[in-house]
Protein backbone atom coordinates (compact mmCIF):
# COMPACT_ATOMS: atom_id res chain seq x y z
CA UNK A 1 0.00 0.00 0.00
CA UNK A 2 1.31 3.36 -1.07
CA UNK A 3 0.61 6.55 1.14
CA UNK A 4 1.64 10.13 0.55
CA UNK A 5 2.75 11.11 3.81
CA UNK A 6 3.50 15.09 2.41
CA UNK A 7 5.96 16.15 5.72
CA UNK A 8 7.48 12.75 5.41
CA UNK A 9 8.79 12.23 1.91
CA UNK A 10 6.72 11.40 -0.89
CA UNK A 11 5.26 8.11 -1.69
CA UNK A 12 6.69 6.75 1.20
CA UNK A 13 5.31 3.01 2.22
CA UNK A 14 3.04 3.53 5.60
CA UNK A 15 4.46 1.47 8.56
CA UNK A 16 3.50 1.09 12.03
CA UNK A 17 5.36 3.99 12.81
CA UNK A 18 3.62 6.05 11.02
CA UNK A 19 0.35 7.67 13.60
CA UNK A 20 -2.44 9.42 11.80
CA UNK A 21 -4.10 10.10 15.02
CA UNK A 22 -3.41 10.35 18.63
CA UNK A 23 -0.60 12.97 19.85
CA UNK A 24 -0.84 15.55 17.23
CA UNK A 25 1.33 17.96 18.58
CA UNK A 26 4.42 15.26 18.31
CA UNK A 27 7.02 15.94 15.35
CA UNK A 28 5.91 13.11 13.42
CA UNK A 29 2.54 12.99 12.91
CA UNK A 30 1.07 14.63 10.22
CA UNK A 31 -1.20 17.97 11.30
CA UNK A 32 -4.37 17.57 10.64
CA UNK A 33 -4.65 19.77 7.50
CA UNK A 34 -2.44 17.41 5.82
CA UNK A 35 -4.57 14.29 7.31
CA UNK A 36 -7.83 15.99 5.79
CA UNK A 37 -6.26 16.73 2.74
CA UNK A 38 -4.25 12.94 2.39
CA UNK A 39 -4.77 11.12 -1.42
CA UNK A 40 -3.66 8.15 -2.60
CA UNK A 41 -1.74 7.62 -5.99
CA UNK A 42 -3.22 6.04 -8.96
CA UNK A 43 -3.09 6.65 -12.30
CA UNK A 44 -5.49 9.00 -13.64
CA UNK A 45 -7.49 7.97 -10.55
CA UNK A 46 -6.97 9.00 -7.27
CA UNK A 47 -8.42 8.47 -3.76
CA UNK A 48 -8.99 11.08 -0.65
CA UNK A 49 -11.41 11.01 2.33
CA UNK A 50 -13.39 13.45 3.88
CA UNK A 51 -12.24 14.50 7.37
CA UNK A 52 -14.61 15.32 10.51
CA UNK A 53 -12.30 17.90 11.54
CA UNK A 54 -12.71 20.11 8.63
CA UNK A 55 -16.69 19.73 8.14
CA UNK A 56 -19.38 22.58 7.19
CA UNK A 57 -23.00 22.56 7.43
CA UNK A 58 -23.89 19.61 4.66
CA UNK A 59 -20.38 18.64 3.37
CA UNK A 60 -16.64 19.05 4.01
CA UNK A 61 -15.06 22.69 4.14
CA UNK A 62 -14.58 23.92 0.42
CA UNK A 63 -10.80 24.78 1.31
CA UNK A 64 -10.16 21.29 2.27
CA UNK A 65 -11.71 19.76 -0.92
CA UNK A 66 -9.89 22.56 -2.95
CA UNK A 67 -6.22 21.09 -0.94
CA UNK A 68 -6.89 17.90 -1.89
CA UNK A 69 -7.40 18.21 -5.53
CA UNK A 70 -4.52 20.48 -5.73
CA UNK A 71 -2.42 17.78 -3.79
CA UNK A 72 -3.30 15.21 -6.04
CA UNK A 73 -1.89 17.34 -8.56
CA UNK A 74 1.03 18.12 -7.08
CA UNK A 75 1.49 15.20 -5.91
CA UNK A 76 1.18 13.96 -9.37
CA UNK A 77 3.69 12.29 -11.41
CA UNK A 78 3.37 14.69 -14.43
CA UNK A 79 3.32 17.78 -12.43
CA UNK A 80 5.26 20.78 -12.97
CA UNK A 81 5.87 24.16 -12.33
CA UNK A 82 3.88 25.75 -9.69
CA UNK A 83 -0.25 26.13 -9.35
CA UNK A 84 -0.66 29.70 -11.01
CA UNK A 85 -4.73 29.24 -11.29
CA UNK A 86 -6.86 27.04 -9.70
CA UNK A 87 -11.03 26.73 -10.08
CA UNK A 88 -13.20 24.96 -8.25
CA UNK A 89 -16.73 24.37 -8.95
CA UNK A 90 -19.19 22.69 -6.51
CA UNK A 91 -21.46 20.79 -8.05
CA UNK A 92 -22.77 18.44 -5.25
CA UNK A 93 -22.65 17.97 -1.79
CA UNK A 94 -19.91 15.67 -0.72
CA UNK A 95 -21.02 12.76 1.76
CA UNK A 96 -18.71 11.87 4.54
CA UNK A 97 -16.29 9.20 3.65
CA UNK A 98 -14.36 8.42 0.44
CA UNK A 99 -14.01 9.86 -3.03
CA UNK A 100 -12.30 9.29 -6.27
CA UNK A 101 -10.44 11.79 -8.22
CA UNK A 102 -10.21 11.43 -11.83
CA UNK A 103 -7.49 13.88 -13.18
CA UNK A 104 -6.40 14.69 -16.42
CA UNK A 105 -3.66 16.53 -17.54
CA UNK A 106 -5.70 18.35 -20.91
CA UNK A 107 -2.93 20.06 -22.14
CA UNK A 108 0.79 20.43 -21.73
CA UNK A 109 3.37 23.04 -22.71
CA UNK A 110 6.69 23.96 -22.84
CA UNK A 111 5.98 26.46 -19.11
CA UNK A 112 2.44 25.68 -18.27
CA UNK A 113 -0.14 22.92 -17.77
CA UNK A 114 -3.84 22.74 -17.87
CA UNK A 115 -5.37 20.13 -15.60
CA UNK A 116 -8.99 19.33 -15.48
CA UNK A 117 -10.12 16.91 -12.20
CA UNK A 118 -13.63 15.24 -11.24
CA UNK A 119 -14.77 14.44 -7.73
CA UNK A 120 -17.01 11.93 -7.68
CA UNK A 121 -17.87 8.87 -4.72
CA UNK A 122 -19.10 5.75 -5.47
CA UNK A 123 -19.21 5.80 -9.15
CA UNK A 124 -21.60 8.43 -9.17
CA UNK A 125 -22.14 11.72 -10.69
CA UNK A 126 -19.00 14.33 -10.54
CA UNK A 127 -19.52 16.63 -6.71
CA UNK A 128 -17.16 19.07 -7.75
CA UNK A 129 -15.77 19.87 -10.95
CA UNK A 130 -11.83 21.75 -11.15
CA UNK A 131 -9.83 23.04 -13.42
CA UNK A 132 -5.87 24.01 -12.65
CA UNK A 133 -3.07 26.22 -14.57
CA UNK A 134 0.42 25.19 -13.55
CA UNK A 135 3.64 27.79 -15.04
CA UNK A 136 6.97 28.09 -14.04
CA UNK A 137 7.37 31.08 -12.89
CA UNK A 138 10.45 32.81 -14.68
CA UNK A 139 12.25 36.03 -12.98
CA UNK A 140 10.33 38.94 -14.36
CA UNK A 141 9.78 42.46 -14.10
CA UNK A 142 7.13 43.09 -11.06
CA UNK A 143 5.09 45.03 -9.65
CA UNK A 144 2.85 45.30 -6.59
CA UNK A 145 0.11 48.04 -7.09
CA UNK A 146 -1.86 46.57 -4.49
CA UNK A 147 -1.30 48.25 -1.34
CA UNK A 148 -0.43 46.22 1.63
CA UNK A 149 -3.86 46.75 4.05
CA UNK A 150 -0.99 46.49 7.33
CA UNK A 151 -2.62 45.29 10.76
CA UNK A 152 -1.29 45.33 14.62
CA UNK A 153 0.54 41.89 15.11
CA UNK A 154 -1.40 38.36 15.21
CA UNK A 155 -0.14 38.30 18.95
CA UNK A 156 -1.87 41.69 19.53
CA UNK A 157 -5.37 40.53 18.00
CA UNK A 158 -7.95 38.34 20.11
CA UNK A 159 -9.37 35.07 18.68
CA UNK A 160 -12.22 35.03 16.75
CA UNK A 161 -14.80 32.15 18.78
CA UNK A 162 -18.38 31.88 17.49
CA UNK A 163 -18.51 29.45 14.94
CA UNK A 164 -19.63 26.24 15.06
CA UNK A 165 -18.36 24.33 12.11
CA UNK A 166 -15.37 21.77 12.66
CA UNK A 167 -13.72 23.45 9.75
CA UNK A 168 -13.68 26.99 11.27
CA UNK A 169 -12.33 25.56 14.51
CA UNK A 170 -9.46 24.23 12.46
CA UNK A 171 -8.02 27.86 12.02
CA UNK A 172 -7.32 30.88 14.36
CA UNK A 173 -8.93 33.77 12.84
CA UNK A 174 -8.34 37.05 14.39
CA UNK A 175 -10.61 39.82 12.93
CA UNK A 176 -8.79 43.21 12.78
CA UNK A 177 -11.75 44.65 10.84
CA UNK A 178 -15.39 43.30 10.30
CA UNK A 179 -15.96 40.79 12.83
CA UNK A 180 -19.17 38.62 12.11
CA UNK A 181 -21.53 40.37 14.78
CA UNK A 182 -24.77 37.82 14.36
CA UNK A 183 -27.72 39.71 15.52
CA UNK A 184 -25.69 42.72 16.79
CA UNK A 185 -27.89 45.46 16.46
CA UNK A 186 -29.41 44.45 13.50
CA UNK A 187 -29.90 47.53 11.14
CA UNK A 188 -32.62 48.24 8.22
CA UNK A 189 -29.85 49.15 6.20
CA UNK A 190 -27.23 46.31 5.27
CA UNK A 191 -24.01 46.02 7.31
CA UNK A 192 -20.37 46.29 5.80
CA UNK A 193 -19.50 43.04 3.67
CA UNK A 194 -15.67 44.13 4.24
CA UNK A 195 -13.47 41.74 6.72
CA UNK A 196 -9.47 42.40 7.63
CA UNK A 197 -8.19 39.34 9.34
CA UNK A 198 -5.91 36.91 10.46
CA UNK A 199 -5.78 34.04 9.53
CA UNK A 200 -3.32 31.23 10.47
CA UNK A 201 -4.40 26.94 10.91
CA UNK A 202 -4.59 26.78 14.83
CA UNK A 203 -2.24 24.05 15.44
CA UNK A 204 0.21 26.25 13.57
CA UNK A 205 1.49 25.15 10.22
CA UNK A 206 4.32 26.30 7.68
CA UNK A 207 2.05 27.86 5.39
CA UNK A 208 2.35 26.24 1.96
CA UNK A 209 0.10 26.76 -1.82
CA UNK A 210 -2.17 23.92 -0.19
CA UNK A 211 -3.14 25.79 2.87
CA UNK A 212 -3.19 28.91 0.77
CA UNK A 213 -5.20 27.50 -1.19
CA UNK A 214 -7.57 26.44 1.60
CA UNK A 215 -7.38 29.82 3.49
CA UNK A 216 -8.82 31.69 0.19
CA UNK A 217 -12.01 29.98 1.30
CA UNK A 218 -12.26 30.14 4.60
CA UNK A 219 -13.91 33.48 4.32
CA UNK A 220 -17.02 33.07 6.27
CA UNK A 221 -19.78 34.33 4.24
CA UNK A 222 -19.95 37.81 2.99
CA UNK A 223 -23.91 37.63 3.59
CA UNK A 224 -23.79 36.59 7.12
CA UNK A 225 -22.01 39.73 7.60
CA UNK A 226 -23.71 41.80 5.99
CA UNK A 227 -27.22 40.23 7.29
CA UNK A 228 -25.87 39.52 10.44
CA UNK A 229 -27.75 36.73 10.25
CA UNK A 230 -26.62 33.05 9.56
CA UNK A 231 -28.53 31.95 6.47
CA UNK A 232 -28.41 29.21 4.20
CA UNK A 233 -25.20 29.41 1.94
CA UNK A 234 -23.24 27.42 0.11
CA UNK A 235 -20.08 28.35 -2.53
CA UNK A 236 -20.63 27.39 -6.11
CA UNK A 237 -17.95 28.28 -7.66
CA UNK A 238 -13.93 29.27 -6.71
CA UNK A 239 -11.31 30.71 -8.23
CA UNK A 240 -7.72 31.39 -6.58
CA UNK A 241 -4.71 32.69 -8.57
CA UNK A 242 -1.21 31.68 -6.81
CA UNK A 243 1.02 35.30 -6.87
CA UNK A 244 3.88 32.97 -5.16
CA UNK A 245 5.24 29.55 -5.66
CA UNK A 246 6.70 27.24 -3.60
CA UNK A 247 10.12 27.76 -3.21
CA UNK A 248 8.94 31.22 -1.85
CA UNK A 249 6.37 29.83 0.53
CA UNK A 250 9.13 28.06 1.67
CA UNK A 251 11.87 30.49 2.28
CA UNK A 252 8.83 33.04 3.58
CA UNK A 253 8.75 30.54 6.20
CA UNK A 254 4.98 31.79 7.79
CA UNK A 255 2.20 30.02 9.48
CA UNK A 256 -0.37 33.08 8.64
CA UNK A 257 -1.40 35.16 6.45
CA UNK A 258 -3.13 39.13 7.04
CA UNK A 259 -6.37 38.67 4.57
CA UNK A 260 -8.93 41.20 3.17
CA UNK A 261 -12.47 40.25 1.64
CA UNK A 262 -15.57 41.94 0.48
CA UNK A 263 -18.44 41.30 -1.85
CA UNK A 264 -19.35 43.73 -4.68
CA UNK A 265 -23.23 42.43 -4.98
CA UNK A 266 -26.05 40.01 -3.82
CA UNK A 267 -28.32 39.39 -6.17
CA UNK A 268 -30.82 37.51 -7.51
CA UNK A 269 -29.68 34.39 -4.58
CA UNK A 270 -26.19 34.61 -5.33
CA UNK A 271 -23.37 36.78 -3.81
CA UNK A 272 -19.71 37.13 -5.03
CA UNK A 273 -16.76 37.77 -2.76
CA UNK A 274 -12.99 38.98 -3.88
CA UNK A 275 -9.92 38.26 -1.42
CA UNK A 276 -6.52 39.07 -0.86
CA UNK A 277 -4.05 37.06 1.06
CA UNK A 278 -0.88 38.63 2.21
CA UNK A 279 2.43 37.50 4.04
CA UNK A 280 2.28 39.22 7.12
CA UNK A 281 5.55 41.25 5.69
CA UNK A 282 3.40 42.69 2.96
CA UNK A 283 3.82 40.04 -0.01
CA UNK A 284 0.76 39.84 -2.01
CA UNK A 285 0.32 35.84 -1.85
CA UNK A 286 -2.74 35.21 -3.54
CA UNK A 287 -5.91 36.62 -4.55
CA UNK A 288 -9.01 35.31 -4.49
CA UNK A 289 -12.68 35.30 -5.77
CA UNK A 290 -16.10 33.10 -5.40
CA UNK A 291 -20.02 33.31 -6.37
CA UNK A 292 -22.06 31.64 -3.58
CA UNK A 293 -25.60 31.09 -3.13
CA UNK A 294 -27.34 31.79 -0.25
CA UNK A 295 -31.50 32.33 0.79
CA UNK A 296 -32.45 35.29 2.49
CA UNK B 1 -27.83 21.62 -42.29
CA UNK B 2 -28.92 23.31 -39.02
CA UNK B 3 -27.27 26.31 -38.71
CA UNK B 4 -28.07 28.25 -35.68
CA UNK B 5 -28.90 32.01 -35.89
CA UNK B 6 -29.49 33.88 -32.93
CA UNK B 7 -30.87 36.92 -33.98
CA UNK B 8 -33.18 34.55 -36.07
CA UNK B 9 -34.30 32.00 -34.27
CA UNK B 10 -32.92 28.93 -32.79
CA UNK B 11 -32.22 26.16 -35.38
CA UNK B 12 -33.60 27.77 -38.16
CA UNK B 13 -32.69 25.74 -41.31
CA UNK B 14 -29.90 27.68 -43.71
CA UNK B 15 -31.39 29.11 -47.06
CA UNK B 16 -30.45 31.73 -49.71
CA UNK B 17 -32.11 34.24 -48.16
CA UNK B 18 -29.46 34.06 -45.30
CA UNK B 19 -26.14 36.15 -45.66
CA UNK B 20 -23.41 35.82 -43.36
CA UNK B 21 -21.55 38.78 -45.45
CA UNK B 22 -22.19 41.45 -47.44
CA UNK B 23 -24.36 44.43 -46.25
CA UNK B 24 -23.57 44.34 -42.48
CA UNK B 25 -26.21 47.45 -41.42
CA UNK B 26 -28.90 45.55 -43.02
CA UNK B 27 -31.65 44.49 -40.59
CA UNK B 28 -31.13 41.39 -41.41
CA UNK B 29 -27.98 40.50 -41.60
CA UNK B 30 -26.10 39.44 -38.75
CA UNK B 31 -24.44 41.94 -36.31
CA UNK B 32 -20.22 40.87 -36.84
CA UNK B 33 -20.11 39.40 -33.32
CA UNK B 34 -22.83 37.13 -33.62
CA UNK B 35 -20.99 35.41 -36.99
CA UNK B 36 -17.91 35.48 -34.99
CA UNK B 37 -19.71 33.51 -32.22
CA UNK B 38 -21.35 31.13 -34.72
CA UNK B 39 -22.37 27.40 -33.52
CA UNK B 40 -23.46 24.52 -35.04
CA UNK B 41 -25.41 21.91 -33.31
CA UNK B 42 -24.39 18.33 -32.73
CA UNK B 43 -25.11 16.52 -29.69
CA UNK B 44 -21.79 16.83 -27.20
CA UNK B 45 -19.79 17.73 -30.33
CA UNK B 46 -20.50 21.26 -31.42
CA UNK B 47 -18.55 23.32 -34.08
CA UNK B 48 -17.18 27.18 -34.67
CA UNK B 49 -15.28 29.14 -36.47
CA UNK B 50 -12.27 31.65 -35.81
CA UNK B 51 -13.60 35.05 -36.88
CA UNK B 52 -11.08 37.38 -38.83
CA UNK B 53 -12.68 40.18 -37.93
CA UNK B 54 -12.12 39.42 -33.77
CA UNK B 55 -8.78 38.56 -34.39
CA UNK B 56 -5.81 38.94 -31.42
CA UNK B 57 -1.51 38.82 -32.03
CA UNK B 58 -1.26 35.33 -32.16
CA UNK B 59 -5.22 33.55 -32.19
CA UNK B 60 -8.64 34.79 -31.77
CA UNK B 61 -9.90 37.36 -29.47
CA UNK B 62 -10.03 35.07 -26.20
CA UNK B 63 -13.97 36.97 -25.51
CA UNK B 64 -15.11 35.65 -28.88
CA UNK B 65 -13.66 32.40 -27.91
CA UNK B 66 -15.58 32.44 -24.48
CA UNK B 67 -18.34 33.96 -26.20
CA UNK B 68 -18.76 31.29 -28.81
CA UNK B 69 -18.18 28.68 -26.12
CA UNK B 70 -20.75 29.99 -23.88
CA UNK B 71 -23.09 30.30 -26.84
CA UNK B 72 -22.74 26.20 -27.83
CA UNK B 73 -23.91 26.12 -23.70
CA UNK B 74 -27.06 28.59 -23.91
CA UNK B 75 -28.13 26.76 -27.57
CA UNK B 76 -27.84 23.36 -26.42
CA UNK B 77 -31.08 21.64 -26.01
CA UNK B 78 -30.14 20.63 -22.03
CA UNK B 79 -29.22 24.26 -20.66
CA UNK B 80 -31.76 25.82 -18.46
CA UNK B 81 -30.88 28.87 -16.37
CA UNK B 82 -28.48 31.48 -17.08
CA UNK B 83 -25.09 31.74 -16.96
CA UNK B 84 -23.88 32.29 -13.55
CA UNK B 85 -20.07 31.78 -13.44
CA UNK B 86 -17.63 31.66 -16.71
CA UNK B 87 -14.19 30.13 -16.39
CA UNK B 88 -12.11 29.50 -19.07
CA UNK B 89 -8.63 28.64 -19.08
CA UNK B 90 -6.51 29.36 -22.43
CA UNK B 91 -4.32 26.21 -23.14
CA UNK B 92 -2.47 26.96 -26.52
CA UNK B 93 -3.03 29.18 -29.36
CA UNK B 94 -6.25 28.36 -31.82
CA UNK B 95 -5.13 28.38 -35.45
CA UNK B 96 -7.38 30.32 -38.41
CA UNK B 97 -10.09 27.72 -39.20
CA UNK B 98 -12.86 25.37 -37.45
CA UNK B 99 -13.11 24.13 -34.05
CA UNK B 100 -14.51 21.17 -32.24
CA UNK B 101 -16.40 21.94 -28.77
CA UNK B 102 -16.73 18.79 -27.07
CA UNK B 103 -19.79 20.13 -24.37
CA UNK B 104 -20.32 18.06 -21.40
CA UNK B 105 -23.37 18.13 -18.94
CA UNK B 106 -21.34 17.24 -15.54
CA UNK B 107 -23.95 17.99 -13.16
CA UNK B 108 -27.49 19.29 -13.30
CA UNK B 109 -29.48 19.92 -9.76
CA UNK B 110 -32.83 20.99 -9.13
CA UNK B 111 -31.80 24.69 -9.72
CA UNK B 112 -27.80 24.73 -11.45
CA UNK B 113 -25.82 22.89 -13.95
CA UNK B 114 -22.24 22.22 -14.35
CA UNK B 115 -20.73 22.19 -17.69
CA UNK B 116 -17.45 21.40 -18.86
CA UNK B 117 -16.09 22.47 -22.59
CA UNK B 118 -13.22 21.52 -24.43
CA UNK B 119 -12.09 23.11 -27.42
CA UNK B 120 -10.03 21.49 -30.02
CA UNK B 121 -9.01 21.63 -33.81
CA UNK B 122 -8.64 18.52 -36.40
CA UNK B 123 -8.85 15.95 -33.48
CA UNK B 124 -5.63 17.47 -31.84
CA UNK B 125 -4.92 18.60 -28.48
CA UNK B 126 -7.48 20.79 -26.10
CA UNK B 127 -6.54 24.51 -26.94
CA UNK B 128 -8.97 25.99 -24.37
CA UNK B 129 -10.73 24.36 -21.52
CA UNK B 130 -13.83 25.65 -19.89
CA UNK B 131 -16.21 25.29 -17.39
CA UNK B 132 -19.42 27.03 -16.65
CA UNK B 133 -22.21 27.27 -13.63
CA UNK B 134 -26.03 27.95 -15.14
CA UNK B 135 -28.60 28.88 -12.54
CA UNK B 136 -32.08 29.22 -12.17
CA UNK B 137 -32.13 33.32 -10.66
CA UNK B 138 -34.57 33.49 -8.32
CA UNK B 139 -35.68 36.58 -6.45
CA UNK B 140 -34.40 37.21 -2.91
CA UNK B 141 -32.76 39.74 -0.20
CA UNK B 142 -30.45 42.11 -2.41
CA UNK B 143 -28.01 44.31 -1.78
CA UNK B 144 -24.99 46.40 -3.99
CA UNK B 145 -22.13 46.91 -2.20
CA UNK B 146 -19.81 48.24 -5.18
CA UNK B 147 -20.33 51.93 -6.08
CA UNK B 148 -21.14 52.98 -9.25
CA UNK B 149 -17.92 54.24 -10.64
CA UNK B 150 -20.07 57.05 -12.69
CA UNK B 151 -18.56 58.96 -15.88
CA UNK B 152 -19.77 61.57 -18.38
CA UNK B 153 -21.95 60.01 -20.75
CA UNK B 154 -20.63 58.07 -23.71
CA UNK B 155 -21.66 60.55 -26.25
CA UNK B 156 -19.17 63.19 -24.43
CA UNK B 157 -16.36 60.73 -24.43
CA UNK B 158 -14.00 60.51 -27.01
CA UNK B 159 -13.64 57.41 -28.80
CA UNK B 160 -10.03 55.48 -28.35
CA UNK B 161 -7.97 55.02 -31.32
CA UNK B 162 -4.70 52.87 -31.13
CA UNK B 163 -5.16 49.29 -31.15
CA UNK B 164 -3.78 47.18 -34.17
CA UNK B 165 -5.83 44.10 -33.71
CA UNK B 166 -8.84 43.37 -35.96
CA UNK B 167 -10.46 42.23 -32.54
CA UNK B 168 -10.57 46.38 -30.67
CA UNK B 169 -11.90 47.28 -34.03
CA UNK B 170 -15.03 45.95 -32.95
CA UNK B 171 -15.37 47.57 -29.76
CA UNK B 172 -15.96 51.69 -29.38
CA UNK B 173 -13.61 51.90 -26.22
CA UNK B 174 -14.04 55.11 -24.66
CA UNK B 175 -11.55 56.13 -21.93
CA UNK B 176 -12.57 58.44 -18.99
CA UNK B 177 -9.40 57.32 -16.91
CA UNK B 178 -6.29 54.97 -17.77
CA UNK B 179 -6.54 55.62 -21.54
CA UNK B 180 -3.64 53.64 -22.71
CA UNK B 181 -0.45 55.82 -23.71
CA UNK B 182 2.22 53.76 -25.22
CA UNK B 183 5.82 55.22 -24.58
CA UNK B 184 4.39 58.59 -23.12
CA UNK B 185 6.62 59.72 -20.92
CA UNK B 186 8.30 56.72 -19.89
CA UNK B 187 9.22 57.01 -16.11
CA UNK B 188 10.89 54.71 -13.77
CA UNK B 189 8.07 54.37 -11.57
CA UNK B 190 5.23 51.86 -13.28
CA UNK B 191 2.34 53.89 -14.42
CA UNK B 192 -1.27 53.45 -13.26
CA UNK B 193 -2.53 50.58 -14.47
CA UNK B 194 -6.30 51.63 -13.31
CA UNK B 195 -8.59 52.12 -16.26
CA UNK B 196 -12.57 53.90 -16.34
CA UNK B 197 -14.53 53.70 -20.07
CA UNK B 198 -17.27 52.95 -21.65
CA UNK B 199 -17.10 49.64 -24.03
CA UNK B 200 -19.76 49.19 -26.89
CA UNK B 201 -19.60 47.36 -30.04
CA UNK B 202 -18.52 49.18 -32.74
CA UNK B 203 -21.59 48.34 -34.73
CA UNK B 204 -23.72 49.08 -31.52
CA UNK B 205 -25.22 45.63 -30.79
CA UNK B 206 -27.95 45.05 -27.84
CA UNK B 207 -25.92 43.89 -24.99
CA UNK B 208 -26.81 40.22 -23.99
CA UNK B 209 -24.78 37.14 -21.60
CA UNK B 210 -22.70 36.30 -24.69
CA UNK B 211 -21.35 40.25 -25.74
CA UNK B 212 -21.20 40.69 -21.68
CA UNK B 213 -18.81 37.97 -21.73
CA UNK B 214 -16.64 38.65 -24.24
CA UNK B 215 -16.45 42.73 -22.81
CA UNK B 216 -14.98 41.09 -19.80
CA UNK B 217 -12.30 39.98 -21.73
CA UNK B 218 -12.18 43.47 -23.46
CA UNK B 219 -9.69 45.45 -21.46
CA UNK B 220 -6.16 45.63 -22.75
CA UNK B 221 -3.88 43.84 -21.24
CA UNK B 222 -3.23 46.08 -17.67
CA UNK B 223 0.73 45.12 -18.16
CA UNK B 224 0.76 47.82 -21.28
CA UNK B 225 -1.12 50.48 -18.55
CA UNK B 226 1.62 49.80 -16.25
CA UNK B 227 4.54 49.85 -18.56
CA UNK B 228 3.22 52.28 -21.05
CA UNK B 229 4.57 49.96 -23.97
CA UNK B 230 3.32 46.52 -25.75
CA UNK B 231 4.92 43.34 -24.50
CA UNK B 232 4.38 40.10 -25.46
CA UNK B 233 1.06 38.83 -23.79
CA UNK B 234 -1.73 36.64 -23.65
CA UNK B 235 -4.68 35.61 -21.13
CA UNK B 236 -4.24 32.18 -19.57
CA UNK B 237 -7.08 32.29 -17.51
CA UNK B 238 -10.59 34.24 -17.14
CA UNK B 239 -13.41 33.94 -14.87
CA UNK B 240 -16.47 35.88 -15.09
CA UNK B 241 -19.17 36.10 -12.49
CA UNK B 242 -22.88 37.41 -14.01
CA UNK B 243 -24.76 39.39 -11.67
CA UNK B 244 -27.95 39.68 -14.16
CA UNK B 245 -30.29 37.78 -16.56
CA UNK B 246 -30.64 36.87 -19.96
CA UNK B 247 -34.69 38.47 -19.21
CA UNK B 248 -33.12 41.08 -17.26
CA UNK B 249 -30.19 42.27 -20.62
CA UNK B 250 -33.43 42.29 -22.57
CA UNK B 251 -35.33 45.09 -20.83
CA UNK B 252 -32.24 46.50 -19.41
CA UNK B 253 -31.99 47.77 -23.37
CA UNK B 254 -28.28 48.71 -23.35
CA UNK B 255 -25.71 48.53 -26.46
CA UNK B 256 -22.48 49.25 -23.60
CA UNK B 257 -21.39 48.86 -20.38
CA UNK B 258 -19.30 51.32 -17.80
CA UNK B 259 -16.44 49.37 -16.92
CA UNK B 260 -13.79 49.98 -14.77
CA UNK B 261 -10.20 47.47 -14.27
CA UNK B 262 -7.33 47.40 -12.58
CA UNK B 263 -4.21 44.72 -11.70
CA UNK B 264 -3.32 43.82 -7.98
CA UNK B 265 0.22 42.59 -9.11
CA UNK B 266 2.68 41.42 -11.32
CA UNK B 267 5.01 38.53 -10.90
CA UNK B 268 7.25 36.07 -12.02
CA UNK B 269 5.85 36.73 -15.62
CA UNK B 270 2.11 36.43 -14.60
CA UNK B 271 -0.42 39.73 -13.68
CA UNK B 272 -3.54 39.60 -12.61
CA UNK B 273 -6.79 41.91 -13.75
CA UNK B 274 -10.23 42.93 -11.81
CA UNK B 275 -13.08 44.31 -13.55
CA UNK B 276 -16.41 45.55 -13.13
CA UNK B 277 -18.93 45.75 -16.03
CA UNK B 278 -22.16 48.11 -15.38
CA UNK B 279 -25.15 49.75 -17.10
CA UNK B 280 -25.34 53.20 -18.00
CA UNK B 281 -28.35 53.10 -15.17
CA UNK B 282 -26.02 52.23 -12.33
CA UNK B 283 -26.48 48.46 -12.38
CA UNK B 284 -23.59 45.80 -11.85
CA UNK B 285 -24.25 43.73 -14.39
CA UNK B 286 -20.93 41.22 -14.19
CA UNK B 287 -17.29 41.39 -12.28
CA UNK B 288 -14.16 39.59 -13.95
CA UNK B 289 -10.75 38.48 -13.03
CA UNK B 290 -8.29 37.18 -15.57
CA UNK B 291 -4.89 36.32 -14.94
CA UNK B 292 -2.22 36.71 -17.94
CA UNK B 293 1.33 35.95 -19.13
CA UNK B 294 3.94 38.39 -20.07
CA UNK B 295 7.25 38.95 -20.67
CA UNK B 296 8.95 41.89 -19.57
Amino acid sequence: MIVIIPECGRFAPRNDGWQPLGNRMHAKTPHLFDEATRVTAGDSRWQGHTSDDYWAFVGPFGGATAATILRALIEHPQAAGDPLAVTVNYCAPIAQGPFDLDVRLVKANRSSQHWCVELSQGGGEVATLATAVFAERRPSWAHQVAEFPGAPPFEATLPFQGMAASWANQYDFRFIEGELRIGASRQDTPASSYSKLWIGDRTPRKLDVLSLLAMSDAFIGRVFHARREMVPFGTVSLTTYFHTDSKALAAEDITRVLAVADAKIFHKSYGDQTGELWSPGGRLLATTTQIAYFKA
